[in-house]
């Protein structure tokens, strides 16, 4: 059976691997929900809702059942209660699954693991309404983000794990010249040693986004995986983890090699979970206090994170102005600024910019940004689809603490979603902050808030920008300008803030938007996280290697 | 002058990208005195020689010089005194450095690194009598060990870093339909940024072999690197900074690329050092005290250890035993034990071996080991050459300590050097414990100490070198068995306990050695260190990558 997955997906596999080294387009999970035919929609909603207050039949034993601390940012009522698994009982089952799957051949384990991510792949309007109710997406980022653009995500940390583990010579022979005597000869072959336990710990926000790499990493190279939901984000995990242990019964291994640990807001067990010897490897998506605390203290295990930064704008020079405004409008309030990779910080020298030749002032700048996205949400319906539903209050809280600390240049509005009534949905307030003021703007104000900071230049722009990002990390910077030397000056600001740049963004590709295959998510090299998205360094430590040395 | 660099050193790199991934054997520094030519051996001794009794020529700013606690082995009288470079100049020198030296091409950075070898390789001679001296090793594993070997390591480390660095593609155009619309498309690059500062603590015995890898891999992947000895052995590593500095300066980068941090055991600098925040990679070997601290408490940086360990024998069964005991007798004496890879206990069942078909009693293999290892250092002459001299006077205490612990098999037994009457010398004193009594063999007894344990059965031996290892640490086992399915549990228990494992040595290759581009040295997978020399994850966080993307 192992083997039949793997003859089934080999070709999927090899043109991923291919991939990775390319780094050109490709995604086998289609993007659009056009491609999956005329009946998935509505047997994926009605899979969703089937699922709702009852029990989720997961096979895992259970000493009791809890919804964790569940919510749907839409509002609705979910009450689907999981299985809850003692941490105890947890690590033990791990460690009871793990020796058959390390002893397992890499192919067998990428086979099971390209066979779950197909599983997935086809179950992708559930996982939609699962994402989408729970984290507030809108239904189309939920669909995209949720499940292909999440499923392209843990097939290249398969297929990074797949060429790590093979690039090792099979038996060889090792021959040493010894002068006029004989040869020392030697067989030699190299076996993988898995590190350990691996815990997930999700987010609440972008679940299986962020969660599969980590999780498609550590199975791939045979580590058994223990996957901690955010208590408020629970389901798309429960999901992937039943798809999970579907695949690996019919595969002939333990389920309990993939295990879902569920808690509540108030009795957290990460902690419990990941300071046990076993546990090797962690995997962290969320908020910088926790993930630091990780970074810190959990010196048994690798630790890989990806906590919040403070993503910048630079605006210099454009061709077209308009185009500027018509990206950033958008980028900036998709998903109400609930994404890691959202700009939050406008530079705007108080010159003003170069335009086509002309200089454009620093109010119609400013005027222009703010009157774009005045425009692109001034219609609810529209603007619902765009900014979703706040999942977490506190950044309800984030708008009217930014509109305390500056000038207001554009109000947040409170936008009624037609569908669904209690959900929570603000367009972002927009501030004006003094440069020198830095402890208002120079830190992550998660959610729908947006600074705009009048500077002496460019130069200083990006000086404050690249401070920003070493002081308090930053995933994504995006920079206007048509002057190549800006250009250069940026790149190299960038490189050294460790943030990934964009420029002259002006049409249908946002800032936030980040390619599996090609784009590194998140560089590893400021405060916005350790890990990067998928590099060699985030397989390398999941599995050792042990030489074994015999005479010929 | 860097491109020159490269050019002049391309095959060599090349051949060593190659042979990673074949794993054969290959060196490109003869591991033989005889291949330098007639002069060599004299000029090497001579310039060593013109060393002693004055200041090292090193060009860096000196506050004061000291010859820290440099000691040799040998007895003789050294007096070199080196720059001391204050702590803070040492980090601000490197930080001064950083910018160049990260925005060079890698070609150049590889070139630079190849020349340095290159120089080394050159100087064997006097870098073999500078290890000779300080760490006690005899002439011929100076030389090896010291020079070619500890060269191979470093360009090991060179061929991963250029084959990571090298791994993305340059400028490329990435293409994503967009169905009946224009495709989106963006050009991208990719842009290395080296991790920061780079710190490596040298160890007293081998620190050129031990320490290349980590300083070659952080310099070929851009970061500067202070090199801080052990020190009471800092010759040798004098000897690289100067050759490396030299080969900066006429490269045209700033020599404080690599710098020499000498300090005294009464004023230790290097928790100092490693705990200043731009400081991002430390290399260390030595002791699991000062390694296990690292690992806990420098969470700023990536730690990359090479610590201690218990390393096991296990005699199961055989053909030859007298080929058995005249392998180990001489694996297990050289340099006096000294060796993070040298066995320290020897595991036999109770009921014998079975050899060649005949069934050997316990007390005739303990004697026949004995006796091998007897008469090997019966003649103090030969007993000199094999055993070196005793570095760290603690190793002398060890013996007694463990002769008290269980019953003496084998007496230590003093030997005068005839060249270096005071040197501190010594044959291994050979203890029977009891497979229970865990407190006095499962620990690491560094210098010439073995214990021989008596066991219910092989496999008992191997749940008990499998413990040691998971406790403690180890970096080599070597099993002798006939039996293919007692092969199988002890390759099968290596793997688990994480431990690199010959089998049958009987010939002249010692399970001490590990060949660079072939073998593994420590797997990171016990207490013996969380490196391995040199895997995809010894390279792969000393560099991040920053993506750029531009409009088409």
């Amino acid at each position: 059976m192992p083997d039949a997955l793997y003859e089934k997906h080999k070709d999927t596999l090899k043109r991923a691997r291919t991939t990775i080294v390319s780094r050109t387009y490709w995604s086998p999970y289609p993007e659009s929900p056009r491609g999956y035919g005329e009946e998935a929609p509505k047997k994926g909603e009605a899979a969703f809702e089937s699922r709702l207050g009852k029990r989720f039949a997961l096979d895992q034993a259970a000493a009791e059942w809890s919804s964790g601390g569940e919510t749907s940012a839409y509002g609705r009522e979910l009450g689907v209660a999981y299985p809850v698994t003692e941490v105890a009982a947890l690590l033990d089952n791990a460690a009871a699954a793990a020796h058959q799957w390390a002893q397992a051949p890499v192919k067998h384990r990428s086979g099971v693991c390209l066979e779950i991510l197909h599983r997935l792949g086809k179950n992708s309007f559930e996982m939609a309404h699962a994402v989408m109710q729970t984290t507030g997406q809108s239904f189309l980022m939920a669909f995209q983000a949720g499940g292909p653009h999440a499923l392209d995500r843990g097939l290249e940390a398969v297929a990074y794990a797949h060429e790590a583990a093979v690039s090792l010579p099979k038996h060889m022979q090792w021959e040493k010249p010894q002068g006029k005597r004989d040869p020392i000869v030697l067989n030699k072959t190299w076996r993988l040693r898995p590190a350990g336990i691996a815990v997930t710990i999700g987010v609440s926000t972008f679940p299986t986004w962020n969660g599969y790499p980590g999780i498609f990493a550590s199975l791939a190279t045979g580590n058994p995986v223990i996957v901690k939901p955010h208590p408020a984000t629970i389901m798309p995990f429960a999901l992937f983890v039943e798809t999970a242990r579907g695949v690996l019964r019919d595969a002939g291994f333990d389920p309990n090699v993939v295990q879902l640990a569920v808690d509540n807001p108030g009795h957290p067990i990460a902690k419990d979970l990941v300071m046990d010897p076993r546990v090797k490897l962690v995997d962290y998506t969320g908020g910088s206090a926790f993930g630091d605390w990780l970074e810190q203290n959990v010196t048994h295990a690798e630790v890989f994170t990806e906590k919040a930064g403070v993503n910048s704008v630079i605006l210099d020079s454009a061709e077209d102005l308009k185009g500027v405004f018509r990206n950033l409008s958008v980028s900036m309030t998709m998903y109400g600024g609930q994404m890691c990779t959202t700009p939050q910080n406008v530079y705007v020298p108080r010159s003003g910019m170069r335009v086509a030749g002309d200089e454009v002032p620093y109010a119609d700048v400013v005027a222009g940004y703010t009157g774009a996205i005045a425009g692109l949400l001034s219609d609810d319906d529209r603007a619902s689809d765009i900014l979703g539903a706040i999942k977490d209050p506190a950044s309800v809280d984030r708008i009217e603490a930014a509109a305390a600390t500056g000038r207001v240049l554009l109000e947040s509005r409170q936008i009624k979603n037609s569908l669904y009534p209690d959900a929570i949905v603000r367009t972002p307030v927009v501030v004006a902050a003094d440069a020198a003021d830095k402890d208002s703007y120079m830190r992550e104000m998660f959610g729908p808030v947006i600074y705009v900071i009048a500077t002496d230049s460019t130069k200083h722009s990006l000086e404050l920008a690249k401070e920003s990002a070493l002081r308090h990390g930053a995933i994504t910077w995006l920079v206007y300008s048509t002057d190549s030397s800006v250009q250069d000056a940026a790149e190299d600001a960038a490189v050294e803030a460790g943030v990934s740049v964009a420029f002259n963004l002006t049409g249908s590709l946002f800032v936030n938007q980040s390619a599996a295959f090609s784009d590194f998510h998140v560089t590893g090299a400021n405060p916005a996280g350790n890990a990067s998205l998928t590099d060699p360094a985030f397989i390398a430590k999941r599995f050792r290697v042990v030489g074994v040395r015999k005479p010929a």
